[in-house]
């Protein structure tokens, strides 16, 4: 049995990290008889839908070849998140200690490990596998030379970084999500290739923890798929604290230097230019995890951006569906929590859940958060049949009196009906506060229903019921307007 | 026209505050004809009506004895809310002095009061009356010696701090919300008599400003209208803090001694007790101002709760109406302000809106906030057809990650439905994510369908969607769950 060796460094926590979710003297089981379902990749899409079939009596076996827990847990959401947190603490107290926030990140992070140990879900009535899955037939897959038969399987393989094809890149040596959390000092200058989610929110953690941080991006702008304007304003956030921005670059080549200086000779704004950093973080995109498993030898199409799928999330082989990073431009976790959901409706009980019916918010999680759900702003301004209403928190008191007054709330709404087609809100914890517009959208509650429903004074969720007024004034035509003046006129 | 002498100190802030709200060379319009509304009173019932009439084209005047904004804006939400943002920022940071946090309370109070500026109503076409409003007859109104006549009034005089009957606490002198704010100096120890909301959060500013508190309340617990598991929260917070907290006290008398010490003698765990501070702090409660109006010449009915009101919130004369802290036991600005849109309806348009309909959230802004809506824990656990569901925060990744993971998320559900009759919730910004649960609730959305909502990974929002998958595995009965199984035998 030959696993991909583990990544994390041979420290307390990641040992205990390691023993929690993948322990060393783990003996895989024996396959007997034919599996409801066999599920691929132990993230976040292959837990939830393995979980979900063995909690309803199905027979199930999973397989992982190298972290239960996947991404989210080991390389993802939950390491960034513990790193932002000591981030966010450090801007407001002073100085953390590099090394105790990795510390601390490490701790958190085995904590959460737990939940996801292979021995919970063999626990569970699971058969778990550790080890390298390889179809071999239109219902067959092999795992370290033992065969697991299937009625139904899903490929929940997720994604890593996507590495982009630069001269001199590889030997210069860079990191990723993958490698960033195991660094054991705080780089003095950082360089951050990608200005999306992970490259924000990595960017200003290092920055907030004392690296000087240089983002450099092809775009002429941050977080290209969010709404400009809030775009603008973690960019201006990003500049306040001192992380240099390198927009429309078009790079050239990487080097090391003698003096261990990574250099990035670029193009920007026209003119060459050598950016130096003493290490090179990559967050230029994800790479659907295809390789390796012999999608082939099952019948399964994919193409560059992963496995394919239908609506139903169903690959070209009836038997096999694909669910999480995988198979979906969405590639948050809850994402593939709501996907492992519906293929395990599809898969198993002949259900006809669609994918697109998905109402997905997400968020990125820097200060201040950008929160986002539905058709974007650059889609909405293109359809005369969408009203944009926008909340500056300027104007919520809430967020006055905390000091952090420069975000906004956002709807995009259906002119006709006050139905919600989409929203951003840029504010601290606005991640908390989409799920109020994403049940809205998802339950089919309108507009003006937010404007009748009373939130606390003063808080920043407010800025949605604000919303809802301007919705309604907006109702308030001239004419309307005549007929109350004319009552009113009357009555006195 | 003599005003109640204005209690604001006489720094630059506050003169720009009163100058705002209420400019020194006023002087009162002359009243023409009989006004679709006199409101009396400019908090915030009072200021929605009116501005809310207006807009309609209804000939409005208001009446306000004091200062524009009411409470919430000059003794209440705005100026506790600015200072607890500042007692955040002293225990992330280490020390902020006093007087600057009272400085930058000033200030923000200075600029949200531009908002409710006398004359910014009167640019909105309203008759904005300062003075003594008191009635004269079922519809006349006098001010001043100028009479109003009216179509309708709406009484939204608010409320004060009830101040106890103590012997002693006159002379020794104390503050309330109303002079809490204008101390010039940081009290080394403060006693703070009453363990509501507004004891609460003043605690724990003063607390972590530096001052040693101690909260002196009859009760045997915090926060007495709230979930007792929450309440138990903040009060361990609050020790965790320093904050000393003597419950089921006795209060015999209160004495200043020559020291200039405040002293409480009190019966607190059956034995006497001396309780020394330099400050004493009133929030045991609040006492609805319906003195020097003259209800009777009005024929309107009040009680020591109030004004009373029916469900349409008219009083005992039919051309009188009432909203907010006047007449209601929900004594929020929130509420104030959506009780002001049922009077608007109902006084002016033939409305039958009614008050009970209405979904009021309330939070309080401890460290963690407490959010709550709709029934309380004891009501929920004296009904058999309720079910209360719980999640822990120590299971939301997010809260772990910040460490956070003390707080918890409730509903109470109606069992048969899945209709959620309440909820309370505890952790920071909780007030900002009881909004979801007030739309469900106000909406008529159930608890499955807040499970079927995607709410992004890691916030502290899926706390709700928790709670909703909890409610989906109840279902799963042990009959249902055997025809899972054989179903899935039979696919296998």
């Amino acid at each position: 049995m030959t696993h991909t060796p583990l990544l994390l460094p041979d420290d307390e926590y990641n040992r205990a990290l390691v023993a929690h979710v993948h322990p060393p003297d783990w003996v895989n089981p024996t396959p007997s008889g034919r599996y409801n379902v066999v599920v691929i990749g132990a993230g976040t899409a292959g837990l939830v839908t393995a979980v979900g079939a063995a909690s309803l009596g199905a027979k199930v076996a999973i397989v992982e070849r190298h972290l239960m827990g996947g991404d989210c847990l080991n390389f993802g959401c939950v390491p960034s998140k513990a790193l932002l947190s000591s981030a966010k603490d450090a801007v407001a107290g002073g100085s953390i200690e590099f090394t105790d926030a990795m510390a601390r990140m490490r701790r958190l992070r085995a904590r959460i490990a737990r939940h996801d140990a292979a021995a919970r879900f063999r626990g569970l009535g699971i058969d778990v596998f550790l080890g390298q899955a390889r179809f071999t037939g239109a219902d067959t897959i092999d795992v370290d030379g033992q065969t697991l038969r299937f009625s139904r399987a899903v490929i929940a393989t997720g994604a890593r970084a996507a590495v982009p094809d630069i001269p001199g890149l590889s030997t210069a040596g860079y990191v990723t999500n993958e490698t960033v959390f195991s660094l054991t000092q705080l780089p003095r200058r950082l360089l951050v290739l990608g200005g999306g989610p992970i490259g924000c929110e990595l960017a200003q953690a290092f920055q907030r923890l004392g690296s000087q941080v240089t983002i450099i991006i092809r775009d002429t702008r941050l977080m290209p798929r969010e709404d400009r304007d809030a775009a603008a304003i973690v960019q201006q956030s990003l500049r306040r604290e001192g992380v240099t921005l390198a927009f429309g670059a078009t790079i050239s080549r990487v080097e090391q230097r003698p003096s261990g200086d990574r250099v990035i000779v670029a193009e920007v704004d026209g003119r060459m230019q050598e950016i130096a950093g003493d290490e090179l973080l990559i967050a230029t995109g994800r790479a659907p995890n295809v390789e390796g498993i012999d999608l082939a030898a099952a019948g399964v199409a994919s193409t560059r951006s992963g496995v394919t799928v239908d609506d139903h999330l169903r690959t070209s082989n009836r038997r096999i569906f694909a669910a999480g990073d995988v198979c979906s431009p969405y590639k948050f976790t809850h994402a593939a929590d709501a996907m492992a959901r519906v293929v395990l409706q599809n898969a198993l009980f002949l259900g006809r859940k669609r994918a697109s019916a998905l109402v997905i918010p997400w968020a990125t999680f820097t200060s201040p958060e950008v929160a986002h759900v539905g058709i974007s702003g650059a889609d909405a301004a293109k359809r005369d049949d969408v009203v944009t209403l926008t909340q500056l928190f300027s104007d919520v008191d809430r967020a006055v009196l905390d000091g952090e007054s420069e975000g906004f709330a956002r709807v995009h709404v259906e002119a006709t009906s006050g139905r919600i087609l989409g929203a951003t809100m840029v504010a601290s914890h606005a991640g908390d506060m989409i799920g109020e517009i994403a049940l809205a959208m998802t339950a089919g509650v309108k507009l003006p229903a937010i404007a009748g429903t009373i939130h606390p004074y003063p808080t920043r969720s407010e800025a949605w019921k604000k919303l809802g007024d301007q919705w309604n004034r907006r109702r308030l035509t001239p004419r309307v307007h005549r007929l109350f003046t004319t009552w009113l006129r009357w009555q006195r």
